[in-house]
């Protein structure tokens, strides 16, 4: 890598995006401004190139956000800027570009689109461009690929009912425990809580997973995969308050008619046998607890769901 | 809803999109063809409007393909033509709209976003935004948001040692299962196969699901959800074959020392103890076998994971 290549590159962490510190760096590491193309473009010998962060991997990654290229930069400009950049990445030896780009700034990608670069994926207000630059197939990693749906399986141990609801707009009108999608960042304990009290006014708390499946190409999950965990709950309140929005009936159903009647789906089947198994001959049986570790990344934490073991460790299992 | 602004209205799935079928029912159902917005706009008493495909959500669907929206529509006329689709749509009592843009016609992106569109999604060569047009706040469902992260945990019963290696580029040398991130339509079991072979060469089958752990804003998610399975595989060869790309190092380590060292990590440590206690006492006792169901949709299936239960049913429980 030649130096002076190098040196033209900022080495900037995405927290700092927009911030002041980038700003400064950016300025005063650009040469002249360009008028259509700000702090970004840099004449030199080799050429005009965006000044890029670089990964640990290799890659290296530009913000185009509107001060630097303003609204009305000439797509013609950009290309030639991004084009030149491109040159330069590729004998610097990188071995992918990212492009973040804000949502009124996507004139850019059809321009970058023109130059190869794909959509990695976007979100909101921006999207996220790559181009694999290395040898070979491209090492970058993908996106999200799965949806988290969940689903609550109130069990008042004393009656050894379950709280289940009729969806609307289905086509069979079958009976499953509440549920729906998880939230970002939402627990999927919490999800199955929060769902359960959305549908039918219960209040209830997450005892154990008891369930997950995968499935792909998932309808409603925009050709993604699914992955439904269902989980034992303790009621907390028992007055079902319906959610007319999203369902048709909900009742307290004894266990044994749930896991018999035609009237339901595989998996509400398989929860009420593993909830009945686990009534008869205790819970440690079909539960698979929770337990929350810390993270590697300091001050994060996880959870984590399997079958209990001993206590006291391997010693004296 | 007015019968003239119903008869506007495309009614075609998805499946149909591009397919002459749809060519030739938006020719059939449009009017007068706009020299800039090919057979998508129309003129009428209530103004210009998209034909659109309505779900039975109450939500509205254009596809802004090249065909009918052509690379050069000017973005003032998509703007006359998507405000007079909004107030329709608006008119009509439709809940949501959707525009699906092929990369290409990203300019487009950017007029939607000034009428408050933003990206619902975005993968490889288009985008799709999304708009609530109903009460309240938006019902839409997100899209995916949990990326699935596979480690293969594979045993030698007869010596008791498992498969561990060390991963390139990080800052601690911990002993991991060799894993990594599932491809989209991969099942777990299959992902984490397919991980131990890439990375040391063994080949192996899938026996059961050992742990499920969910993390958010996980590092190298692009902001969303980890989820994190731990498979038991049973191996079908012995010999290492290291990956240089992505392993330092590589061993057949026994369980016990494996259980018991620093340099590992806890997620790591607790499936030690998990296969330990299998070895001595059963593996039923910490597997989680895999059972194919069919799904709701005809010729689909699902993979479900949990306790197994005893054969029979719950009559002879």
């Amino acid at each position: 890598m030649k130096n002076n290549a190098k040196s033209r590159v900022l080495k900037v962490s995405p927290d700092d995006y927009g911030s002041a510190k980038l700003q400064t760096a950016a300025r005063a590491m650009a040469g002249p401004r360009d008028v259509k193309c700000g702090v970004f473009a840099k004449q030199g010998t080799n050429g005009n190139a965006m000044a890029a962060e670089v990964d640990r991997f290799g890659g290296v990654t530009v913000y185009l956000n509107e001060r630097d290229f303003p609204p009305d930069v000439s797509e013609g400009a950009f290309d030639v800027l991004l084009r030149d950049s491109l040159s330069q990445w590729r004998a610097e030896g990188r071995v992918a570009a990212w492009l973040h780009v804000p949502i009124a700034q996507s004139r850019l990608v059809a321009v970058a689109a023109a130059r190869g670069f794909t959509f990695h994926h976007a979100r909101r207000d921006r999207s996220t461009l790559c181009l694999w630059l290395g040898e070979g197939e491209s090492m970058l990693p993908a996106f999200a690929t799965h949806q988290v749906g969940v689903a609550g399986a109130v069990l008042d141990e004393a009656s050894g009912k379950v709280l289940v609801v009729q969806d609307k707009n289905k086509t069979k009108n079958a009976w499953k425990f509440p549920g729906g999608l998880s939230n970002l960042g939402e627990n999927i304990g919490d999800a199955a809580v929060r769902e359960v009290c959305e549908e039918t006014g219960v209040r209830a708390e997450f005892r154990s997973l008891l369930s997950v499946r995968q499935q792909h190409d998932h309808p409603g999950a925009f050709g993604m995969s699914d992955l439904y965990a269902t989980c034992r709950l303790r009621p907390l309140s028992f007055r079902i308050t319906l959610c007319p929005r999203e369902c048709l009936r909900a009742e307290w159903m004894g266990l044994e008619e749930l896991a018999r009647t035609d009237a339901t789906t595989p998996i509400t089947r398989r929860g009420a046998l593993l909830l009945l198994h686990g009534l008869r001959h205790g819970f440690q049986h079909v539960d698979l607890p929770l337990e929350e570790l810390p993270a590697v990344q300091p001050g994060r934490r996880y959870q984590l769901y399997h079958r209990a073991l001993p206590a006291g460790g391997p010693q004296n299992d």
